[in-house]
C-alpha cells in the first residue's frame, strides 16, 4: 500500500463523500440504469472516479478507482467510466475540484430540445446567484449543448474553447445529460442543483406559454 | 451567556422547530441550491433566522442567528440572509410569528408567469379554507407578484401597502419564490402548503385547458 | 371506560390502522394543509373518524373520535370533521367498512376540469380490475363530480341516488378532492390508488393528445 | 420438504431478492393498487412468481409460489398471477432469467398513446446503451405495444414472433403496462429503468414540441 502514488486516506475520505452524494442523486432518479459518473480531485496529479456501469444508489469504496489527470487508471484493475476524460480535462486545467455527471429526465429532455440551437440561455432567476461569482439575478447564463459522440477526445476538444471563454459551471450533451463542477463537492452539488432547477423551470414555462 | 438580550432557551427551542420544518421542505425540493430562508419570532424585539447560504436539508443550531425587528444581527458574528428585512418587517408590524420563504419550482414558475399581471387570483377551491380566517370555498384570494430586486428596502416598501390592505398570508417575488407566514410555525406551514398546492393546480389547469 | 357504547379495543386497533394508512397518504402529498379525513366502521352503530384540522402526517390516537352512523359525536369532546356525514351515510347504508377522503393535486385538478360535465368516464385500462367486482379491462366506470358546498346535507342528498344506482367506489367533489371506500381499509386503499392512477393517466392523455 | 422438485434454498434466496426489488418499484409508484407481477428463474424447469393480488410494497415469502415453465403451479395452494404465462414463455425459450412487469403511469400512458401505431421507436439517447448488447447511442429500438386481452394464450402467441425477430428487452400492453426482462434481476432492473426513463423523455418531448 505504501507504494501508492496517492494518499490512501484521501482516497477513503473522497470515496465516502462521493458515496453519500451519489446516493442522494440516485434517490432523486438522476442516475437511471447505472448511468452517470462522479469524480473528486485527490491531488495535483490524481482524481478518484466511479468505475464503469455500477448502480449509483449502492456504491461502495470498491466501485471507485484512481486516474491521473490525463484519464489513465493508476494502480488498479478496474475500468474507469468511458467518459473519464471529460472529468480529468477539468482537473488538468485546474478548473474544478469535483465533477458530477448526471442523467436526469429534465437534463436529457432539455438537451434534446436545445441541441439544434447549441445552447440554452437562462436569465432573470434569483437562483442564478447559486453559480459561483454571480451576485445578482440581473444576469444571464448560457448552457452549451454539445452533440453526443462515443469518442471522448472529440467531446473534450469541444469543451476546451468553452472553458477558455469561461466562466463555465457545466454543459449538456445531447440525449445524454449534464456535466456540472465546482471547487469542491458542495459547490459542484450547488451548481448541479441550480442547473436542474433552472432547466425544469424553463421546460415548464415552455409548456405553459 | 446571561448577558444575551434574548432567551437562549427560546432560541434553542425555535432552532429545533425550524430545523425539523426546513428538513421537510428541503426533502420536498423547495430549497434548491442553498436558497430559501426561515425565521421565527422570539420576543417583541427579536427573531431567529437562518444564516446566509446554508444547505437547508442539513441545518444545525449553528446555522441560525438572532436579529432584531429592524433586521440587525444581535450578539453574533454570523451574516443573516440578505432578505432578512422581508422577515422582520412582518415581526415589527406584529403581522406574523413565523415566516417561511421557499423556492419551489411551482412557486418560481408561477411567479414568472404572473409577474406582468402583478398578481394571481385563485378562487373556488376547498383548500382556500386553509388560510386563517376563511371558512368557505366560496371566496377568492389574490397572491401578489412583486418584481425582484437585490435591494430589500425597495421590496419591503412594496410589501407595506399590501399588508395595510390585508388580510395577506403571503406573496410571490418574480423568478424568486414565495414568502408565507402565520401566527406560529404550524400556521405558516399550513399557509405555505396551501399556496404550493393551489399554485400547482392553477398551473395544471392552464396546461390542460 | 367500561360504560363506552363501543369497544375500546376496536377503537385502538382502528386508530392504529388509520394512522399507518394516513401517514402513507400524507407522504404522497394527498393531504395538503391539514385537509382530508379518514374513517373506519367500528360496529353496526359506530365509526371512528379523524378530528377536524389535524396534520394527517402526524396523527396519534388522540386525533380520532367516535361518531354514530348519523354523524353525531359519541362520548367525546373532540369536534369531528365537517364532512363526517359523507362518511357515515355510507356506514348507515352498509355500503362501506372504510372511507378515505383525500385531496391530491390530480384529484383536485380533475374535479375542476370535469365539474361542468358532472362526471368523468374511464375505460379500457387494465387497472379497472382493481375495483371490486370488475374482472376485465373491457369495461368503463363513471366517476361522478359533485358541486362543492359547505352544507353536507346537500352533498349527502346528492350522493344517495348515486349509491342507489350503484355499483360505486367513489366520487369527486369540485375543487375539493375524492371520496373512495371499500369493505375494509385494504380495499378502500386499493380503490383510492386506482382512482388516483386512472385520473392521472387521463389528465396526461389530455395534455398529450 | 425434501420431496419438493426444486431447491428450497434457491426459492428463499430468489424471494428475498424479489422482495427487495419490488419494494423499491412500489415506492416509485410503479405497482398501483396491487397490480404488477415479478418472477425469477429457479432452474431449467421452475420459476418463482408473485401470487395474485398482493400489495407489492409489503411482500413476504408467503406471497410467492413456484410454477413450471408452462405456467402450472407446483406443490402450492396459492394462485399465480393471471399473467404467469407471459413470464414462463420467456423462461421456456431461455430468453430471460428474470421478468419484471410493472404498471407505471408513464408506461400506461405511453401504451395508450402508441397502441394504434403498434410500436414506439426510440433513438439517439445515450441510455440506449443500457440495453444489453448496445454499445452506442447511434442506434434505435422499437418497443412493441400489444393490444390488451384477458386471454394470456392470445397475448403469448403475439409475443412469440417478436422474440423470434429479436433482440427484445421488453414490450408494452395497451392500457396495462410494461414487461421487461434480463439475464438476472440486475439486468432486468436496468432494462426496466431504461424503458421507464426513455418513455418519460419521449412523452415530455411530445408535450414540449
Amino acid at each position: 500500500m505504501s507504494s501508492l502514488p496517492y494518499s490512501k486516506a484521501a482516497f477513503d475520505e473522497a470515496a465516502r463523500a462521493l458515496i453519500a452524494t451519489t446516493a442522494e442523486l440516485a434517490a432523486l432518479g438522476w442516475t437511471p440504469a447505472t448511468s452517470s459518473n462522479f469524480s473528486l480531485r485527490l491531488d495535483d496529479r490524481h482524481a478518484i472516479i466511479t468505475a464503469s456501469g455500477r448502480d449509483k444508489g449502492r456504491l461502495t469504496e470498491d466501485d471507485f478507482l484512481v486516474v491521473d489527470h490525463a484519464g489513465a487508471p493508476v494502480a488498479t484493475a478496474l475500468r474507469p467510466s468511458a467518459e473519464t476524460l471529460l472529468h480529468t480535462q477539468l482537473y488538468a486545467r485546474g478548473a474544478a475540484g469535483c465533477v458530477l455527471h448526471t442523467h436526469s429526465r429534465t437534463q436529457t429532455v432539455a438537451s434534446r430540445l436545445f441541441a439544434s440551437a447549441g445552447a440554452l440561455r437562462i436569465e432573470g432567476y434569483e437562483l442564478l446567484k447559486a453559480f459561483s461569482g454571480n451576485s445578482t439575478h440581473e444576469t444571464a447564463i448560457e448552457i452549451p449543448v454539445l452533440p453526443n459522440t462515443q469518442d471522448m477526445t472529440v467531446l473534450a476538444a469541444q469543451v476546451e474553447p468553452l472553458l477558455d471563454a469561461g466562466p463555465l459551471w457545466g454543459y449538456l450533451i445531447d440525449g445524454h445529460g449534464l456535466y456540472a463542477w465546482g471547487r469542491d463537492i458542495a459547490e459542484a452539488r450547488r451548481h448541479l442543483d441550480a442547473f436542474e432547477f433552472l432547466l425544469a423551470c424553463e421546460l415548464d414555462l415552455r409548456r405553459l406559454s
